[in-house]
């Protein structure tokens, strides 16, 4: 089954900034609201921009969200291996970890990772930064299977994420992560993630760029995404695509979305 | 460069066949003009219809779109070889056929195919009526490009058309038709083809499902599709869909498209 995740609870967000900064109870309950009822089946939360009251916020953050929508699964994300700790042991359901990577200095996050039961967002980069083709995501990809399989992490958990770059500034970028996806799965038992909307930066009609490319990667075999739930063109293009690819049998999910909404 | 077929002028269609009735030119001038401001490349005249009055019907069509619309390439659709021959040696522009298959009463008009410089749709189907699996698809291209190589017709110039089948009824044609296009283009030189609205028929917000298809199969290398123009989110997901599979340089059409609607 796709996993939506909702990307709206982010500190590099300025509403969400000014939320955290203030205890603004009401927004950060509303976006959880919004994302759960738009069919969100994972909440993101990143409170990066906090620094050091990174782990008091995210504290905060995982209290409010848990109060506010009921079973939901919570995706811990961020940069410091602490916080991440923290955020796994205090979340009631099975959480999502936002992110692992071959990098260095996520040595100590791959660890905590290895010791929770949780699905693992994998990034697609090293040490050499960001990757350009689909050799360099197929390379990342083996080397951080290696590195999982070290840890004794199950690869069934993995959803590598295969770096989304605006076609903005390199038109390949959109070719690149569709053959990512396709080869990614053949090539290795893990799962693929996309974090979308900076397909389309710096570009007018995100949206419409956005969902384009979402059909495409749903027909690659996308597992998982960073979205916003909210955008409700975003979310038909997956119940189309569901419909379309013999995952919604009788096109009975299709029916009764377009039924309610 | 890909291939947009204006669909909206089809006896089939209850205002287009009162308007044959009719010799109600208004409807026709506005559909042709709308189509072809809209992005259409070609523009398809069907008046099978019209029964007896087929060939006068296409006379008064052909007349009429290209007196309207300039340098517009009329696709000439039609069941009957005589009317075909009639609107291929009238038309001015290189037309399209619509269309050939393997049956066998199409014997005479795969023979009128191969007698003019045209791009040929060809169905994919045969005595069997329509094809199921993707399997079916590609044995009923190799005899179709057996039959066209056989009368001299440059298969560069085939369409395949992969024959949508709604998934409303048949949840595996979504993936099929896309397979399809993709297991077709690495197997022959040809071209494909689809007629894409069938792809929805009986669900709801059939625009929706349509364009998701469109940008799937787009990706999987589709070259032509007969559509509605004027239906501006399917146009919408053309021009993403080119910018995002490096089809359009820098995005300029993008971007310029965008700003000019």
């Amino acid at each position: 089954m796709f996993l939506t995740i909702g990307e709206l609870i982010n500190s590099t967000r300025d509403e969400v900034k000014q939320a955290l900064k203030e205890k603004d109870e009401e927004l950060i309950r509303k976006l959880a609201r919004e994302q759960a009822e738009a069919g969100a089946d994972v909440i993101d939360l990143n409170a990066g921009e906090s620094m050091e009251d990174e782990k008091d916020d995210m504290d905060w953050l995982i209290d409010l969200v848990e109060d506010e929508v009921d079973d939901v699964r919570i995706c811990v994300d961020t940069p410091d291996p602490e916080v991440l700790e923290f955020g796994l042991e205090k979340v009631e359901n099975r959480p999502v970890i936002n992110s692992i990577s071959n990098e260095e200095d996520k040595a100590k996050a791959r660890e905590v990772a290895s010791e929770y039961d949780a699905d693992i967002i994998g990034l697609a980069m090293g040490e050499e930064g960001m990757p350009e083709t689909v050799e360099d995501r197929l390379n990342e990809t083996e080397a951080l299977v290696k590195k999982c399989e070290k840890l004794g992490i199950d690869t069934d958990n993995l959803y590598m994420d295969v770096i989304a770059m605006t076609i903005g500034s390199n038109q390949e970028q959109g070719q690149y992560v569709i053959d990512s996806v396709r080869e990614i799965k053949e090539n290795f038992d893990v799962k693929t993630n996309i974090g979308l909307s900076n397909m389309s930066f710096g570009l007018p009609d995100r949206g419409l760029i956005n969902r384009t490319v979402f059909a495409m990667l749903l027909e690659a075999g996308l597992d998982a995404a960073l979205i916003d739930p909210t955008d409700k063109p975003m979310m038909d293009t997956l119940k189309a695509a569901e419909a379309l690819l013999g995952e919604d049998q009788n096109c009975l999910n299709y029916l009764k979305y377009k039924r309610s909404g």
